[in-house]
């Protein structure tokens, strides 16, 4: 066993290196960066806000990424805690529900095709409203982005969705700026990706607009994750 | 609401299509390929087998390729069902138990820092020999195959693993090759993975032996995922 306990070391240096090379350039990042620095050891909070029939790489591309970010912490909310099933048949775990959910950092709705039953729901597009408010950055991943919509939280602003279903996104009104040909939209605090592998990389943009864009190059080298990094280079747009 | 039908009706409509396009490549390439055909509507079982401490990219990007697949179903199995806390904070729900656990068509074990205590755990490594005996294919990713390694699986094969630890799994014996310059490996049956995010192109890897390399490229489109399709091209191979 001495084998792996010397190979476990070895790993936890290489990993608190990697996350070091990360948190320098963070701190390079943040003295030019507008976006305030966290207080030290206290990470942010990010809220991936469920529904049933989530598509899940909308979700744990984002959060592989983030997770491994140090001072982000990444939590599952939905409208019930406890298991929720993916469009995928698995399921995962809400750790709180709406109610006692702590106020999120950055807020992110993935998509799916349970995405039509949450435009209807009141309760989940108020959460998103509430959220929203106190949050640093609100993002979304593939149809997601059509429930931000339908919340009002787009007006204004420049968007994107599912190139597959981007009517979707177009019916839901609120004065959205509509992009077609983008791997995802960054209109200030609101961050929106295409279909489902792209908000992975727009994660790494998040993760970029926090730390600088080398230490999303630093992440996305660790997790052997080729990112996608010119936000409008998108090989699957249409029209 | 009616847009929303209408909406909800084309999005069917399309994935039905897209899905078609998939069992269309699928049927031109069992008509070639070796491997049997499932039986007319019957599903093969991937289970993926999870340990506390698992990296949730290596469990999801294939689970998103996998489940997408018509004629695949993807369940969760671990030592104990209900929920498994992943090595990035958030929780996911094993299906079954070793004991309750369908035999499995395709095997998958994923890696992350939760290896360790796995590699030290008997009932763990016989699950693995046990699901490995019925198993169409034995896959993994990232440290994943230090698993199947020192189960004893992979004597005589070519493999390769995360990169960063690579020392990890060449120090669990077991007769093995291990490949440095991988995005994965396939030796017969068992197909290992680099790290991470090399899971998703594995994955696909996998449905391409399974319905024909047309098939898993209209499914990658369908996810707006790049597949990285050549499993030698290795953008991460160091030493």
């Amino acid at each position: 066993m001495s084998d792996n306990i010397d190979t476990r070391r070895r790993w936890m240096a290489r990993a608190a290196l990697g996350l070091g090379v990360l948190l320098a350039h963070s701190r390079t990042a943040t003295a030019q960066a507008p976006s305030p620095a966290p207080a030290a050891g206290k990470k942010k909070t990010v809220g991936v806000v469920l529904y049933p029939d989530f598509e899940v790489l909308d979700v744990f591309g984002p959060v592989e990424m983030w997770a491994n970010t140090p001072d982000l912490k990444v939590i599952f909310v939905a409208q019930t805690a406890g298991p929720v099933r993916s469009a995928q048949g698995v399921s995962v775990v809400a750790d709180h529900d709406f109610a006692s959910a702590p106020p999120l950092d950055i807020v992110m709705t993935p998509g799916g095709v349970g995405t039509f039953a949450q435009l209807r729901n009141e309760t989940f597009l108020q959460y998103l409203r509430d959220a929203d408010r106190g949050a640093e950055f609100t993002t979304s991943v593939c149809t997601g982005s059509a429930l931000l919509a339908r919340a009002g939280l787009l007006k204004g602003r420049r968007a994107t969705s599912n190139k597959k279903f981007f009517a979707l996104a177009e019916q839901q009104g609120g004065g959205v700026t509509w992009v077609r040909h983008a791997r995802w939209v960054e209109d200030g605090k609101y961050i929106t990706s295409s279909g489902v592998s792209a908000g992975t990389d727009m994660a790494l943009g998040v993760v970029a607009r926090l730390h600088g864009k080398e230490a999303a190059r630093t992440l996305a080298r660790l997790l052997e994750y080729q990112w996608s990094e010119d936000p409008n280079n998108d090989p699957f747009a249409i029209g």
